[in-house]
């Protein structure tokens, strides 16, 4: 047997006499405020922009891990597991772009509501996009963190040699190359991560989030 | 300074000297297992289906209140933050229900990759839906539990006055009355919650956590 008299139900919800007459309703549900409290965090979201290889998932990665290890409650979407997963179904045109982001920003917010800090990496280049995910998860949860490495450094990475073959035009807008990246005007956190250890580029967001109370 | 020397780089990146160079590199990231570690538990969802009025939110909310109180993490999707959010840009075509159940399924994995044990609360009427949805979310994580209420029993209670507009055919493909709802053959749990109180109905799924060893 449960142990709770006070009893919540949600929304307006009233059940009939028959379902039960010992148990005191109470307008209350579990809220993104308890979910917050039960992991002792204020649920943010931490938005990486910048260009490909400029070192937003590694430097998400970093925080991730450095909030992990001081007990913090993570959450990291990154190509990997929405562009295989959730928005598996969209394209690369303009309209698709757009919702790409747009849902993004939407799981981002149930994340921040289920309590967790999320992380996410995406080179979401049109300052729009962005604009709008920042009205979706709350102006006061949002950090735009702008990994501002130049073109050149990230060229010369060249990780997944995608620049290579943007140049080759065997990709078509490519961000940066033949297609445009829109800087953020005003941004949280600006990186550049050239001539940068990771550790220092993290500890620079790391500074940010104690000197804003979040950890 | 961060003091973390083992350090981790997501997938196949690797920064250049330049980026780092006293920094032991690893292939290893904050996993699934790690964030569920975090949080002590085994992170799965629990599906409920049914008519409405069955009373499906109701007993998940009462599910995470009894959770929440024994320090589990977890997270409630429904109408109220689904349906106002990531699909509000769908309808009610075959198309968009089917979409809108493969999007709550996509979400309900992330959220178990953070570690979270989710609660759905949809009426889910396709079999073939929710078998995607189970193969989305993986079998060894889903829990089904058909609210198997009398159609009788929930238009009775009526509590959004929906039945009634059905009935007057002011509402269109109402599942139970003008459309299908197709009962689950095999669902973990199976609760007929008319002459039940909401603590017998919670107390049959937190038994089946319990002995699952869920929780």
């Amino acid at each position: 047997m449960i142990a709770f008299l006070v009893f919540s139900i949600k929304s307006k919800m009233l059940y009939t006499n028959s379902m039960s007459s010992n148990v005191i309703f109470q307008k209350m549900e579990i809220t993104r405020e308890m979910r917050a409290k039960h992991k002792n965090q204020r649920p943010v979201t931490i938005w990486f922009t910048g260009l490909s290889g400029s070192g937003k998932s590694t430097l998400a990665n970093a925080i991730e891990k450095c909030l992990y290890e001081k007990g913090r409650h993570t959450m990291s979407l990154d190509g990997d597991n929405i562009r295989l997963g959730i928005n598996k179904d969209l394209g690369f045109s303009e309209k698709d772009r757009v919702e790409n982001i747009r849902r993004i920003a939407e799981i981002s917010k149930l994340m921040n509501d289920a309590g967790v800090i999320t992380l996410t990496s995406f080179i979401s280049p049109y300052i729009a996009d962005r604009q709008k995910a920042r009205q979706i998860i709350g102006e006061e949860n949002f950090i735009e963190v702008y990994v501002s490495t130049p073109i050149e450094e990230c060229e010369k990475r060249d990780v997944k040699g995608l620049y290579k073959k943007a140049r080759e035009g065997i990709i078509k807008d490519f961000t940066g190359v033949s297609g445009p990246y829109e800087e953020p005007a005003n941004p949280e956190i600006s990186i550049d991560t050239s001539g940068k250890s990771i550790e220092e580029s993290a500890e620079i967001i790391m500074k940010y989030l104690r000197d804003n109370n979040i950890i």
